[in-house]
């Protein structure tokens, strides 16, 4: 097995060479943004997830790169559009493709790396292919659902728990879910192994998003990227504030709903007082036994998938690693 | 052989089913701007030539439904998204969709409809569904691609009259081919064969966007959808335009550029005094001459495929409708 600091390297390499590939097309400003948006690349989290799930059943990795790149694609495909829609400036600390362009030049690359995307899995032999490519297909209709739910529940003031949990495994999990799959795929690995890490991936994914969720407002300022309190600033529908909605008493509630409906506020004052209804309410501990949760049933998935418990070091250590994040 | 009538009449109701199919979809915000952009149809020209294209080769030209769903789908959306970067509040007298609904459910119901293209082709079986991604990803690239040169001539003084065919090639002829020879593949008809009808389709598309471009200026007003003289107005480096430059002494290239560069002026002023240049170089003879060469070319190409003449009548009757329309 690879490590996967080895497959991030290896990821990071291929990645590299396709950005110079797209650099060199033309009309440049076609494809220069999405190279910049390429670049901006993070841990590279997804492609590193279709490796080393092929991994587990193949020695050759190499088959699994197409694959891998589809999935870098079309997740950054999904961040340069989101950042037109939420109008967000910055990604990852560099102006985002929309700011550093314009506005019409991202929705065009961005069209233009989800059809890349699918040009990737074309490499496939079939029958791998038609496979690779309809779950591909169906997870990023998927994502496309999830994220409208998602702009959906900014003007919804009722949205339930389940809700919310069916939003982030759209938005969210069934991209990490395909992933995995895919690397299955790719390793002709039996349809059983290939079902089991595509739920794994699907818990985990819960797992990560309600983290991040969780992090928003309760990371560590100096080793968190973005700014503490973000989601409470923007209203959003979080599972922490949805969680304090649903147990918090008609007072709590009119105090909560007040500053989401409040247009002038002090920032700091609105993060400090929606945190203390959610350390009165004890939403933290919930959340964290929620994610537990998530976690943990990925983790029993992970047991059951047909292989020595020495080949699943890598990926428990690579789910450990998505949750210990404090980025 | 089905008539055009009739295969327009079949398509019709093939996306009228879809339609209804999709409009039951969730959630709603994104999936009724898919089903409110397909209503607004027109012509469905591309289906018809992918129906009409299998119908050459087989009696069964259902086969062809999903590859003609994934061309009208796949064309919708970039009228949708084409509509954003237009800013252009109308399309064929309905409201766009960005303008219906907003800009963020116009770009995300947009990435939808894309992925969704994708989804009718790969309800074929393996080869044939492996050729016609496979043309059909290229196409929707250089589709973006021809769009980002639209968009770049915008701001560039010195377009050439090979960089324009270029463009429209891209941006308009490549999906018209891609029509044909999907339909071809469709039928399983011999490689050479939808070759033809690509190469036809490209030299169609070009005959097509050049009368686009003449009709705008000198349409019977009557007759015409659109307003005339929009291109002008809004300094669209038309074929007319590059050809004007390109034969026109200091003085006239001087009054064009006046024109161009002008913020302030009346509009049924500038559209007379730039017809009238046009007049005087003779600019819609030699546009005329250059969709005529365009179109006979076609024309022999047609005659090249290996077809009884009788069956390509429906296809020369096609051309003839598509160029004949002052719409």
């Amino acid at each position: 097995m690879y490590t996967i600091n080895e497959i991030q390297s290896l990821i990071s390499i291929e990645i590299e060479k396709e950005i110079a590939l797209i650099n060199r097309n033309e009309p440049k400003n076609l494809y220069a943004p999405i190279a910049y948006s390429l670049t901006m690349g993070g841990k590279r989290v997804r492609p590193v997830m279709v490796l080393l799930a092929c991994n587990l059943f193949s020695k050759n990795i190499e088959q699994a790169i197409p694959a891998a790149m589809a999935i870098e694609v079309f997740h950054n495909f999904t961040l340069l559009h989101d950042d037109i829609m939420d109008q967000a400036e910055m990604r990852r600390n560099s102006q985002s493709v929309y700011k550093k362009y314009n506005q019409n030049i991202a929705i065009l690359s961005g069209d233009a790396m989800s059809i890349l995307a699918y040009n990737y899995l074309l490499k496939y032999n079939f029958p791998e292919a038609s496979e690779m490519m309809k779950l591909f297909s169906q997870t990023a209709l998927e994502v496309c659902e999830g994220q409208q739910l998602d702009m959906d529940f900014e003007n919804k003031m009722d949205v339930s728990i389940t809700e919310y949990l069916n939003m982030i495994q759209l938005k969210t999990a069934v991209l990490l879910a395909c992933s995995f799959k895919l690397g299955a795929l790719a390793a002709k690995a039996p349809e059983e192994s290939g079902n089991l890490l595509y739920t794994f991936g699907l818990n985990l994914g819960i797992a990560f998003q309600l983290q991040d969720d969780l992090l928003d407002v309760f990371a560590d300022q100096s080793k968190f990227g973005k700014k503490i309190g973000g989601d409470i600033v923007a209203n959003k529908k979080t599972f922490l504030l949805l969680k304090a909605l649903e147990l918090s008493d008609d007072q709590t509630k009119f105090q909560i709903q007040d500053w989401i409906l409040r247009s002038e506020f002090d920032e700091k004052e609105k993060i400090n007082e929606i945190k203390n209804i959610y350390k009165n309410l004890n939403v933290k501990t919930i959340t964290e036994d929620c994610i537990n949760k998530y976690y943990q049933t990925a983790i029993q998935i992970c047991d059951q998938i047909d292989l020595p418990g020495e080949t699943k070091t890598e990926l428990i250590d690579l789910a450990q690693m998505i949750m210990n994040r404090d980025h």
